[in-house]
């Protein structure tokens, strides 16, 4: 059985795609950018994940549309990055309208013509600062749209296998199953070094500090 | 309130956007390519359509990810456009897998970013060849995704207007409400003169018959 990973380069993609690694033969990885501040970066973990897990099968795919779209601060130069706010029920400057959709929309196109069964994306409810796309209400409503939309003889699953996972919990289960964390990039801001204080700095940070282990990378502040 | 319509440049699109036309007081035009074979014919359409309608906001963007993910005769040259044959039960060659997943999750980005509150998709079930994303389920479940994957105060509807029509109704539908036909283009193998055999010519051309009117583009067939 081909499983697909949405490996975005972050620690959520990386221990999603290690969870994927021991439950199915083949992996298949995809990545995503879309014109993101930090998108090389980004990729160069992507590659470096993939090697860790010795995964041939490897797609990368431009959604630069989803720039020119606009609406957000992770790819409109003319809005800031906002600084953390992880109290906040607000939904963050840093939303791209409907991306997970865009994401999933792809990932199954390829599933089909492929062939896989699955496809594990790393959405955290609770960590995700309010994304809309990152509920889980959202993911059993597009298998949904899986199930009616595609192949009759296809068969794809949704696997959100951290979807209720904290941040600290997915450190712990990271190091339990030797992810390598230090291949991984979170930073919105920067691509050289981390900036530490945006939100997805934050969040990083203070799930290895709730889990009580130390963060493989370095920081800015 | 803005509506945005999707335009292929086909006449089932152009009769949408007709009907979208005479329901909203504001048309967002919106035209995927994807690396099909008559790419920039279908371009042409869509620009002359939005033209007619004196559509201002227009977006056009590439999803050639489809091409190179292939699996279809659309996007593929190794796979022939096959034949038409209308009374088949099964996927044609020319189904690009998710394909109209792809478009809505775009079409939905975007009219989160502009503030629009439906999206308008030419879809129709009977005539549409057994492609899966083309039914009624797939256009509710979706409806969900949309509901559940956006900010809390978007409100995006979708319209699928003509999925019960026949290619009769539709093309009877168009007269009625002067859509400009002649602009349209379908042919899914040539961009110079339609075939008249491929699936889509073939089904749009029992359409005409069927509705007593006569087309108004050329064939070469």
């Amino acid at each position: 059985m081909t499983a697909i990973v949405l490996v975005s380069g972050g620690m959520d993609s990386c221990v999603t795609a290690a969870m994927a690694a021991a439950e199915n033969d083949v992996l298949a990885m995809l990545h995503l950018s879309y014109g993101q501040r930090t998108e090389e970066r980004e990729r160069r973990a992507f590659n470096e994940i993939a090697d860790h897990y010795d995964v041939a099968i490897r797609l990368d795919v431009s959604i630069e549309y989803l720039a020119e779209i606009g609406g957000s601060s992770l790819t409109d130069p003319s809005i800031d990055v906002s600084e953390a706010d992880l109290d906040s029920t607000k939904i963050p400057t840093s939303y791209v309208p409907f991306r997970n959709a865009n994401m999933l929309a792809i990932a199954t196109s390829w599933a089909e013509a492929i062939g896989a069964t699955s496809i594990y994306i790393g959405a955290v409810a609770e960590d995700s600062s309010g994304y809309p796309d990152c509920r889980p209400e959202f993911y059993q409503a597009f298998q949904k749209v899986i199930d009616t939309g595609t192949r009759p003889e296809s068969c794809i699953e949704i696997r959100t296998p951290i979807i209720h996972f904290s941040k600290a919990e997915i450190v712990r289960k990271a190091v339990s199953l030797n992810a390598p964390l230090h291949l991984t990039w979170s930073c919105y801001r920067s691509s050289e070094q981390a900036c530490g204080t945006c939100d997805s700095c934050a969040l990083r940070l203070r799930g290895f500090e709730q889990a009580g282990i130390a963060d493989p990378i370095d920081y800015a502040n």
